[in-house]
């Protein structure tokens, strides 16, 4: 007997989904796989590259870059792990490990879930929902509605579940910032919809044209997009820049004249370095309060995670949204979209109940509390002032101040000999350069190709995450030779 | 100034995705709403029902049901939250609450995830896939690689994967059991692929018929369906059948004849009560290397969770899936995909370890890990049986032997005067049945046409969770007094 031939496949790249294929996501792109293979063979061979270690500033990750975790946080978190610890016989062992406000906290969690190991409501535990609510009305000084907010595993799955509810057909438009965080276009593109792209202006801090917006709008529908959204980054990703008060005013203006539906990325809410935060529900409340009817009904989905900020706690997939004037049969069906994947993570919820409801002053917690929060703010503030300083030092770079968020995505001028260099390299001029700078200096970026950017211009994005400044010079000598070898 | 009229919103019930309206989830759905509503208005009067607690029996959920988690798992979760607790000056305490391998188990997963709060490689941290591979080879005697499993949020999120990889347009087909997890037709319906649904034959034992199998394949792709892959849930949800090696061996022969992927869902690989688990992985190996070639590249995904088994940790949101097979260009847009959403929790991928690799006789959690395993596999076990004997005594019902998962799902005949009734109500006979023992019993259940099921037939779904068997009595008593309601 002869072995019969190999069988075929039923999947190969010809025949999957090709809104998968479509889809790009550039953060976990081709230069984050290549500092992972630089970074094992680092670990074989220390002497592989002219550095010891690779710096992964591709990506949002604070506690990857040493940043530690709030206290507080992890003490609660590891007593609803092990609900033994709050038992009794075990209190006077307990209470030299534990204050009493992190026993305190981690019962009423446990009372709230029950564990966290069962599924909770699929839209969250109604209880912390709750202290979610109170955070968002002593922010904007409006009631806000537990039965409104939905906790969900980051805030990516949040955007993904809104993107999905109002992509009804391939003719559904979606307006997102460019340059954006590539959460948008790559959902945008699983759901073969339309990404309807406005683009930011660099030289005024990456600020919002609503004129454009009009204008723009107008051009989509006449193309036969149905616009359905504007989406907003704020502060923004990758940019950098913090919305004044006045923008989110035109743009909600916008969405209530065009009947949009407003998303706000609010994830980095907390990361504000220049001026304040203004979140859109503020804003919106206010307009209603002010203009009556206009507003009325505006829908908008805010998001928030406890990835960023002075949490930093990526791994542990906590976030939220909240929405505002959406009709409640829409509500409805974004209910059973979420609850067909049962729950987000409990661990996460009870974590977002911390974020929105952190140790108070007086508590036993609150000192240790303000003072690790206050470092890491002023560490990272710091540093993006470090990195800026020296991006506008750097021959052809310019860098907008570092108004908010965990990047700082500069302008470089990539001279001719070096966008023809790439070229033979079959890459964009940006990708080239950071893929040099990550092979010379062990600094993982992302192109701004990653993100979008106006033609002919050329960024890449990088987080000041990591620690110390040591990193920040390794890229001013890079820059400096690369300009050597390659300047017109 | 008068005030504007109230402006119109973007999005309403007719004009949004209607993908996301047209899939069901029913285990969430309207039994669950009541039941949830029940249980607030029992907290306000403890008198407005006959029972005093709502039980949830509609969700495998054993947690929520007063389930005990592992001991050792959850200590060594809430260390790798609290990594203070491994601190050299803590170790004198520590040591009073915590077993040394726990201690040591906590410093490995630190050290392969860094810290739970960073996000991870997005296939999940390698150093845990490892754990799984090593759990697979065991299990079947063939080994496994590390690159080739997937950790995920629980096995939704990774059965969500393979669809939205596979499901190449409108008539992509995926062939699943009915009656089925709706898991499947949910996500199906989201990426408007076709469900090919092929009856399990509940007279032996909810058995899959082979031969019905390749006449529904002729059928559908005659009817201009590409049909390209083929679910078994094994051990059956809602069935709670568990296939027999020979049957396993038939589907996988009928999979490589008709160039099908496999999505073999195998959460319940420890919850066997009758028989002894096999898995596709294992039978797949041995026809390889049996018949040379026929079996080559099949392609098969198996998936597995935290939340089922005696691990029952349903709200850490912890799976896996193994992939065998695949193109390895399928695998990288697989793996694009996943990172778009980052990486699944990673306590929740700690917990995937430590269920892959539990403590071994000798260590010191050994014994109490074993007892807490052994009880809770016997308490579903006796409670299963209890269940069963109690269903196949009740008038017009039959149930097939309790051979594994969480579920019974029996069959009720339902007399003509209780479909009138229903009828009037505006719902399916189950449905009926389902809502009037949850008003009379508190006990919440799932009606078969929430899974499907053969025309005229009539089912629900039940899980044996609920601690003691107060409640299957007042099952019993509720069905007598439907009966002498409706009998005909």
């Amino acid at each position: 007997m002869s072995a019969a031939p190999a069988r075929q496949r039923s999947l190969h790249h010809g025949n999957i989904n090709p809104r998968v294929k479509d889809a790009k996501y550039a953060v976990r792109g081709e230069l984050a796989v290549k500092a992972e293979s630089i970074r094992r063979e680092l670990e074989k061979d220390p002497s592989s590259y002219p550095f010891d270690h690779v710096i992964f500033a591709n990506i949002g990750n604070p506690q990857q870059l040493d940043q530690k975790p709030i206290t507080f946080f992890r003490q609660v978190l590891s007593l609803v792990q092990n609900p033994d610890l709050l038992d009794d016989s075990n209190a006077e062992v307990v209470k030299k490990l534990y204050p009493e406000d992190a026993l305190e906290r981690a019962k009423w969690l446990l009372k709230a879930v029950k564990s966290v190991g069962a599924y909770s409501h699929s839209q969250g535990a109604p209880a912390l929902r709750g202290s979610v609510a109170k955070y968002i009305e002593k922010r904007d000084g409006y009631p806000a509605d537990p039965e409104s907010i939905f906790l969900t595993a980051g805030a990516s799955a949040g955007v993904s579940t809104l993107l999905n509810v109002m992509a009804r057909d391939p003719k559904t438009g979606v307006m997102i910032p460019i340059p954006q965080y590539p959460l948008y276009t790559a959902t945008l593109a699983l759901l073969n919809a339309r990404p309807v792209e406005y683009y930011l202006e660099e030289p005024s801090h990456w600020s919002t044209n609503t004129t454009a917006l009009y204008d723009l709008h107008a051009k989509a529908e006449s193309e036969g997009t149905d616009v359905r959204c504007i989406c907003v980054i704020n502060p923004g990703n990758p940019t950098g820049a913090s919305l004044p008060y006045k923008s989110i005013e035109d743009i909600i203006t916008f969405a209530a004249e065009k009947k949009l539906v407003i998303m706000a990325d609010e994830v980095y809410q907390t990361n504000v370095f220049i001026g304040e935060f203004v979140s859109f529900k503020k804003v919106l409340r206010d307009l209603q309060a002010n203009v009556p009817g206009k507003y009325d009904n505006v829908e908008l989905a805010s998001f928030h995670s406890t990835s960023k900020g002075m949490v930093g706690e990526c791994g542990q997939r906590g976030g939220y949204f909240e929405l505002v004037g959406f009709d409640p049969e829409v509500v409805q069906e974004i209910y059973k979209f979420v609850s067909i994947s049962l729950c987000p993570p409990v661990g996460g919820q009870c974590l977002v109940e911390m974020m929105t409801n952190p140790p108070k002053e007086g508590e036993p917690s609150y000192d240790l509390y303000k003072k690790e929060y206050d470092d890491i703010y002023n560490g990272l503030k710091t540093r993006a002032y470090a990195l800026h300083e020296a991006f506008k030092n750097m021959e052809g770079v310019e860098s907008q101040d570092p108004q908010g968020a965990m990047y700082i995505f500069p302008t470089i001028t990539i001279p001719r000999k070096a966008v023809e260099a790439a070229k033979k390299d079959g890459k964009q001029p940006d990708e080239f350069y950071s893929m040099e700078l990550l092979k010379a200096t062990g600094v993982c970026v992302v192109p701004g190709s990653g993100f979008g950017q106006k033609e002919g211009t050329w960024h890449f994005r990088t987080t000041f995450l990591a620690p110390g400044t040591d990193w920040v010079g390794r890229i001013v000598d890079f820059h400096k030779q690369f300009m050597d070898k390659y300047r017109d």
